[in-house]
């Protein structure tokens, strides 16, 4: 479909002429990701100021013939927000307001487009902390969180951002509000529909308002690393971590070559011992973590492993972890996978990775880490061309074949929808078209983002 | 659609002819509900023992068609799984093993049939405890506290029954079977079916197998019955403790009205002085949750409580809120009410029932307890005529007028149909209606449940 005439001023007359950008100049920050690899044109950027216009601007568009690529903190890993060819952007920047903090209860209410640090900073303000944290803290917004479903490092502990939802509000393609945001912790009156638009990548509606809950803050943190002989003893720990230490926070494997690479970025001394691999465990409470964790440790039989010994060394230690990827950009462009895997199996999908990969490229490099305690792997590959496509299907093949999924927590976006049919069977696939279809009948919403 | 010739003998060809209950008296467990008060008449009731049983027999329905009830442990409270007038029931309580007990990641894979007793007794033998228990556990099943997304005591600590999934499989309205049950913690790819069925109360698709979670198991347990001046103290203290203290395990509300009765029924002594309102809390930690609670009612400056000193003092106060139930129903049949509140709104609900219970009815008597760290709220209104429907309406829209749902737990089946249009909004109910008719087109599924 052409978008009709007059789509400019119809959309000037509902959100401002301001805030309709046509300009090629204006548009610029809205057509590309931040990582550079997606980039795409858009026909106009629209900046809704209320849910309101956000629902009157999706009627105009639909009206008009235009599909929408609701667009958030533009954060996103997958090209599941940047348009491709003359879309209307709906951007819910502008949406930055939080309507409401209850410090009693532990409940936000927050617009669209509130990045996370700033809800994470309302929510300490509030004596309480938001369940979710990862490195995009600045710039990811609560919207695009829900609609790709957001991880990062403590899904272990409180969940994905599925699990954080109190309510939504959220535009249909038909321009009609779903949702409500009344705060109700408990509500079994049929389909659940924020379940149903956490992780829809912004193919079945615009997210323009959630209820959120917030989770107790903790006093006291510690940290240890903790060498071990190889994926199977990280995994077996950490599930007895599960079983006896309460206050595990977060799990995190890391294998040698890339602490080397990071102790090497970061010009740092070796923290422990090597080891073939490491596990980087945090506890968190009101009590005396450090104790705690101490105790775990010795109760599980953990031989070699280093504490750290307050704040700072707690923040060094995890600056080990969270260096990997600047580590490993600086040796090259990697491939990079984000994958989840059944128990037990990330063994099986470790010893095969090598010789697939040397198939294709014997210099390669593989370095893995990842959310040990969620069985997520963040697998990169160094040392290939940047448009080999081989090693993506080698890799993503060999966890579908371990029963894992090609996408943890970034989603599918454009970036894999090529392999979304050898992940999902045709019955998923089908079921996820009809509701597709019956929300979004002229697929308006992010057309080429999950379905081809 | 009147059912077809040879339905019995090709639903006996998938089955085998003695899990075809045609016969009155073999299908009478199937045609009612436990409590009595929903009772139809089944066509036939089918029995079938595999996923592929069920999912053959849903196709020969379909064709031949019949439309289908789901049933599992028939323990539901608002009518979803019992026939009205002809259609087959599908009983999943057959297929009642645990497939698969992973001890070390504390995963567990059940078909449908397993009733939560079963579940609950597996996950201990292993090591870990399910998240979710209610008092029907020897009967309710995996697939029904799917279908009804079941919550109980233990939810504003672990989540409802669609957080314990780790993965499902269900049968559609064309026999395609969804799902996965490889046991992936984290999975963005695409539309989250099993938090869409999760609720659906059978009108979307059949369960019959679910990959679960397993959590910690606690050594260590306290509870206290504090006394309180009122349902706002009572909140706030709630609200207190959820910062603090991290081992609550479980809160509920009880008034004195309540407490007066249970307490004559069971001809016991009053635990502590009278108060308005009581919460009765429970701490459970891997350390020692006594000092816990103590220390955290302390903090808050609680003044009027009792500390149950061991497992048979808890066992005890326990018994006061467990067995109100049975005390209101030993003064007569109640009008049964179970809704959700927005957070600082129990007080104003409570405050206005009075009137306008009394209005229609000067005698009748409310009690009202339920589930304060959800702010749900069971309310019982005796000394009304049963088939009085005028109660109904005055409590459900007191409770929509302060933004509640008409439904925290027990889901709206048929019981419940006639409010859903006044508690989710048009916007919301038109999208639940087009999801229903994109995966079941010709409404084969449970007709009548949800939808009128």
């Amino acid at each position: 479909l052409e978008p009709r005439e007059g789509l400019v001023e119809e959309l000037a007359a509902v959100v401002g002429p301001n805030n309709v950008l046509e300009d090629e100049h204006a548009r610029a920050d809205y057509e590309v990701d931040w990582t550079g690899r997606y980039k795409g044109r858009a026909r106009l950027v629209v900046r809704p100021g209320t849910p309101e216009e956000v629902a009157r601007s999706v009627v105009i568009c639909g009206q008009g013939g235009a599909s929408i690529v609701p667009q958030g903190g533009n954060t996103g890993l997958v090209g599941g927000a940047v348009p491709v060819n003359g879309e209307v952007v709906i951007s819910l920047r502008r949406m930055n307001r939080l309507v409401e903090v209850d410090a009693g209860s532990g409940q936000v209410v927050a617009e669209a487009g509130v990045t996370l640090a700033t809800l994470a900073g309302a929510a300490a303000q509030a004596g309480w902390r938001f369940g979710i944290d990862f490195a995009a803290r600045d710039s990811a917004t609560v919207g695009g969180m829900i609609a790709t479903n957001a991880g990062g490092l403590h899904v272990m502990r409180h969940g994905s951002m599925r699990e954080q939802i109190i309510g939504i509000e959220a535009v249909l393609a038909d321009g009609q509000v779903i949702g409500r945001l009344s705060g109700l912790l408990k509500d079994n009156t049929g389909y659940h529909l924020p379940s149903l638009l956490a992780g829809s990548e912004g193919t079945l509606g615009i997210i323009t308002r959630a209820c959120l809950k917030l989770v107790r803050r903790d006093s006291s943190r510690a940290s240890a690393l903790i060498g071990v002989d190889g994926p199977e003893q990280a995994e077996e720990i950490v599930n007895r971590l599960r079983q006896s230490c309460e206050s595990l926070a977060a799990a995190e494997l890391i294998l040698e070559n890339g602490l080397s690479l990071v102790l090497k970025h970061q010009r740092r001394e070796r923290p422990l011992p090597e080891h073939p691999a490491y596990v980087l465990v945090e506890t968190a409470s009101n009590r005396d973590a450090e104790t705690e964790l101490v105790d775990a440790l010795a109760d599980i039989g953990v031989v070699s492993a280093v504490l750290a010994a307050g704040a700072n060394e707690q923040r060094r230690l995890w600056e080990l972890r969270e260096g990997l990827t600047d580590a490993i950009s600086a040796v090259g462009v990697p491939h990079k996978f984000d994958v989840s895997l059944p128990a037990g199996r990330i063994r099986h999908l470790m010893a095969k990775l090598p010789d697939l990969v040397a198939a294709i490229e014997p210099n390669a490099v593989i370095v893995v880490f990842g959310h040990l305690g969620d069985r997520n792997l963040h697998i990169n590959v160094l040392g290939l061309g940047r448009g080999d496509g081989r090693v993506d299907d080698v890799v993503l093949r060999a966890v579908l074949r371990e029963g894992g999924s090609i996408s943890a927590e970034h989603g599918i976006g454009r970036a894999k929808r090529r392999w979304l049919p050898f992940d999902r069977s045709r019955a998923d696939l089908a079921a996820m078209r009809a509701i597709k279809a019956s929300l979004d009948p002229r697929g308006i919403f992010n057309p080429g983002v999950l379905f081809a």
